[in-house]
């Protein structure tokens, strides 16, 4: 690794936290940032610095009486080599034969995807959870056997579900729709008025989360969607607040290159706050910690080199490099740039 | 059909009921012999008697947060045409990925069964009675789908589990386990010291189970076992009393015949609780309605012939027949025979 950070050096950003890298991430595209970030690390000659991934679960919901945690799914299977690389998300050799049952027994979402591997793994959560543990202890169980080579972290153990209001086109009425409702039947193409976190009144994020970004040497935001995934995690009580008190660098990588989302359909949620889809807006739309935003610093795309300047303007250190994930290689580069410019705002 | 009661003419056995035939009945026994009573109704000229199966739901249990119902299951995929025919329980065509999957992730009972289509049952119902329907609403609706020619009716909405104390082997000590680790992990080889209805004193037979029963042209007790199908069934609150008052002729056929359990491991059943493995001791064991018992008859195998006149001695009217339920022709005939001897038991 090239990076500028000292990772075998606890303490070498100036943090006097132990608890190595936390990352705040959403589902396929945090997944993949993920490991990229973890072969870095790991092909380090000094020792495996420990990553902490702390993840979206305003995705989470109740189907067919099942808890199915899109995000910390996606991120398990994927750390763990289980997931579909051709598909880009779920497991490899899946089937959906119960899923066809269901659907004949007229329950659940004939639209959602509920694989038979992936279907175990719900079962086994909700078991773990109807027998009492939180789901940051299922999730830890769950993840022994996959093995990620991370500790994998919900943000809450408490249920905020992001629902979509939208305008119904049929009834020219609007009202909220489950998320996954809105993405995955209605793939984003009915605009959204807002996104409600239900449920967030009653929750906070784990001590668990908080800790492992107070304690952290350097925390980066995966290139995840800004709104329904970091900004979903972000509005937990008790994240924001340890982003802003942490003596770690924090650092954003943009999810939007060049004007695009990278992972499709972000820009019909930038769309619903207001937020231009440009690496700039987003990067402001999180705000300089040195003016009560969230980040140090924030990489964006060479192809948004002109908006460094910008970020600058606004209190935000910023660098440009590839960020495209095409391969574990070019991800852990990506993640390399990321701590590199961690390691130049330390604090 | 050559039946002496005339199904067609509703009171032609002296029963104000209109309801038709209801059968008591347990799992994988009791639905072959449903099917075959079936088989003869529908082949009649006048129209279809309704039936209406009282399952037991001792067998019910939670594995891995779902409510699996096997004996409601083995009927619903038998008269449904769903069932594996060559291995004599559970659906056709089944698989077991998710089991599978949730053995990798130690939960479950590794050694029972949850195939990937049954599964989806499971899932259903659990769904349903979280929704808060009741376990007889839920069947109704899981039933729909099946279309099983029958009413189907749960014994109770109660969860009455059958433990069953064993001895056990390693610490000498005496502990109950689940009917279905008996019944499965074990192959009923480990000694039965009694059989407990885990729950029972907080519940009773449903409404409909019960007007089932008292508003029956016959009542007939399918040759289940006797012990933990029929007998779960006769021990809820409810049960008994409307088999001791129903104006219907009530009459059961012997699942043991010649010495033996026609389906493997009821002696184990019957030794535990101090009764032979013989029809005569069967019988009287559910003992007359003139006695304070629960039978007006007991249609017997050709092979215990001799056992009829000792239960008209006490008070049980018997006939023997052919029981050997080999395919479906021969389980009518043998359906045909119980009604004929419940129409010479009609009061």
């Amino acid at each position: 690794m090239t990076g500028i950070i000292d990772i075998t050096s606890p303490g070498a950003t100036g943090s006097t936290g132990t608890a190595g890298i936390t990352v705040l991430a959403g589902g396929v595209g945090g997944a993949r940032f993920v490991r990229g970030l973890r072969e870095l690390l790991s092909s380090g000659s000094g020792g495996a610095t420990p990553i902490t991934v702390i993840a979206n679960t305003g995705d989470d919901m109740w189907l067919t009486g099942l808890r199915v945690c899109p995000d910390l799914d996606s991120l398990m299977y994927t750390l763990g080599g289980a997931n579909d690389e051709v598909r880009g998300w779920g497991r490899a050799g899946e089937t959906e034969r119960v899923s066809a049952e269901l659907t004949a027994y007229g329950v659940g979402w004939p639209w959602f995807t509920l694989g038979d591997l992936d279907l175990s793994t719900h079962i086994a959560r909700t078991s773990m959870l109807r027998d009492g543990l939180t789901l940051t202890e299922a999730t830890a169980r769950i993840a022994e056997r996959w093995q990620p080579g991370v500790t994998l972290l919900p943000a809450t153990d408490d249920e905020v579900e992001t629902h979509v209001e939208i305008v119904d086109p049929e009834t020219g009425e609007s009202r909220p729709i489950h998320f996954e409702e809105w993405w995955v039947r209605h793939r984003a193409q009915v605009p959204a008025v807002r996104f409600i976190n239900r449920g967030i009144e009653r929750a906070r994020a784990t001590d668990a989360a908080a800790s492992a970004i107070a304690d952290a040497e350097v925390v980066l935001l995966a290139p995840s969607n800004p709104v329904v995934s970091i900004g979903t995690i972000v509005a937990l009580p008790g994240i924001a607040e340890a982003l802003r008190s942490t003596a770690a660098p924090v650092v954003g990588v943009s999810p939007i290159i060049g004007g695009s989302a990278v992972r499709g359909m972000a820009d019909a949620c930038l769309r619903a706050i207001g937020v231009e889809t440009s690496a700039l807006a987003v990067g402001e739309h999180y705000g300089a910690r040195s003016a009560g935003g969230i980040i140090d610093g924030w990489l964006v795309g060479d192809e948004d080199v002109a908006s460094v300047p910008h970020l600058s303007a606004a209190g935000i250190a910023s660098a440009a490099a590839p960020l495209w994930m095409t391969d574990v290689a070019a991800t852990a580069a990506m993640a390399d740039a990321a701590l590199a410019l961690a390691s130049r705002v330390a604090r």
